[in-house]
């Protein structure tokens, strides 16, 4: 059983997932081996490959379930970093604190096709695959042992990926990660000074200065961030104020889904087709809606190797100034 | 000049470091470039590639500067991430903070020898070194505009090094990392309500518990903590209180050399002389010694590529329980 454990100093979470390694020398490879050509499990005819699918378009509802003919198909992680079973039994161990990795990890697959990656889907292949994010979060927030539901994708070997057929991934976990509760606290915080919004007043911000903005359509915008981690990092927020991203009907997703294949076409013509990976940031589930908290996506190129030092201090150095990453990006087709 | 910028929402500081990379399509190769065989900056003879010496240790005061003959050497980074040159200007740019890239850069070069890593210097040469560390805080802490020193080491190419010939680096900032703020807190937090500094009552635990110890001295302790981020994390800890690294005499520099040694030599055994990052964890600069705030060393092997994602969530998934991994370190030899 995999386990949650809190560090005692900053509060951090932490998931000890040993299922996924097996001696500690395996730890270079701890994620499934690459499958062997046309062995593909996330490839239509393979459906037997993964655990029952959880989540399919494309199919008609009447059709055998975990057979080709889909369109997204959502299945659990085969190697998961949590389990799906089990109470969230919280224990001490003298100064310490850890609890049952109870938890969902699923794969969104986003396309039957092995060749293409999301930015080469069109803009309604991809809203099929935002709306299916936000279908899993609304049939997990059911369960109320899940506290949030992370949606990320890691394409590429060096931003994590181990498997190539295009696909995304969902972690529902039992705590808010602290990274995030940072951002609700640092949001909550203008709020209170302020009674604004936080991200609406960037959103403001950015359009009006327009030395950092990328792509902009009637819903949403992408923009350089005035403080970015790394080269080339992007931020796609919604223009209205919205807390949850599930909260968001499916017309606004297509919108979404336009202002995120741009971007990812863009960073691919501009950078060679860089390893990336994106999250999602969205209010803890089942809150009310919060006047200060607005979710966006979070993209980031991985072009350096320094993530070690930076993991250990907090401290980013970037090389590339926000205003001539967007710059570059205003140019490039996409 | 380089430039700091906080980011409007968590409060994070970037360093926006434009000297290090010359165009966007640049990024993939923002350090210096590996030298030719036999032309390393660090080697001895070549002094002059480097800039001007700040501190040596093993050259008699009387002879000649930026010449052959030292044991340690630092020299400001040729490529530095900040400057030491400029006014702490602090300006804002509509919501958002901006301040003078202000501080100073060096490299710690840890032996004459191309061929020696850290884990290859004698408990002498490694005290050395810790030495210099202390030297140069002691030196760089009278500049009244630097509230912060990260001194640090990247390993290896995984780890973010570009030159092979052993050495450090430091990192004066004129802010305190959001990483060591949190830190800070957080022992604050503990020491408010229990009178005790929490790394003191993780050093009693892991002491007594011993399935995460991996080494220990009169002096030291080197362990695998509760919650670590990475498989093989390895904090290094004095067993008395102290705030502050630079607070340490020499004898027990001494000690903390051979903790740090012996955990670089059993990593090193352990997964193939793996590439790592470590960071010191201090008090800020010039702070009163803190009853709640305990210095440290930080160990990570980089031995997984999943950093993109870890990076945008705050949410660590590691497949190597620290009992296994200091089970495993403490069978090594070392």
């Amino acid at each position: 059983m995999p386990e949650l454990r809190r560090d005692p100093i900053v509060g951090r979470w932490v998931i000890i997932a040993t299922e996924r390694a097996r001696r500690p020398s395996d730890v270079t490879h701890v994620h499934e081996a690459p499958p062997q050509p046309g062995l593909c499990p996330f490839c239509p005819g393979h459906e037997d490959k993964t655990p029952p699918e959880v989540y399919v378009a494309g199919r008609p509802a009447a059709a055998p379930r975990d057979r080709a003919g889909w369109k997204v198909r959502v299945v659990p992680n085969r190697y998961p970093a949590l389990k799906i079973e089990g109470d969230l039994d919280r224990e001490a161990e003298g100064i310490y604190d850890r609890m049952n990795g109870v938890g969902a990890h699923e794969v969104i697959i986003e396309t039957p096709d092995h060749e293409r990656q999301m930015k080469d889907l069109s803009d309604a292949e991809l809203t099929e695959v935002l709306f299916a994010f936000k279908a899993r979060v609304l049939d997990l927030r059911n369960d109320l042992r899940f506290r949030y539901i992370l949606l990320f994708k890691n394409q590429g070997h060096a931003a994590g990926a181990s498997l190539d057929h295009a696909h995304s991934q969902l972690i529902a976990l039992p705590v808010v990660p602290r990274q995030v509760l940072g951002e609700i606290e640092g949001a909550r915080r203008h709020h209170d000074l302020k009674e604004r919004c936080i991200f609406c007043d960037i959103v403001g911000q950015e359009r009006k200065d327009r030395s950092r903005l990328i792509y902009e359509n009637d819903a949403f915008v992408a923009f350089a961030p005035w403080a970015p981690r790394s080269p080339f990092e992007t931020w796609i927020v919604p223009k209205r104020h919205e807390s949850s991203y599930e909260a968001e009907p499916k017309e606004r997703l297509a919108l979404c889904a336009q202002a995120l294949g741009t971007t990812l076409r863009r960073l691919s013509a501009a950078l060679g087709d860089p390893a990336f990976n994106f999250i999602i940031h969205s209010n803890p589930l089942r809150d009310p809606p919060s006047p200060s908290y607005h979710w966006h996506v979070e993209v980031m190129p991985a072009l350096t190797q320094v993530a070690g030092f930076e993991w250990g201090s907090g401290f980013h150095i970037n090389p590339v100034p926000p205003e001539e990453a967007a710059a570059f990006l205003r140019k490039v087709a996409g």
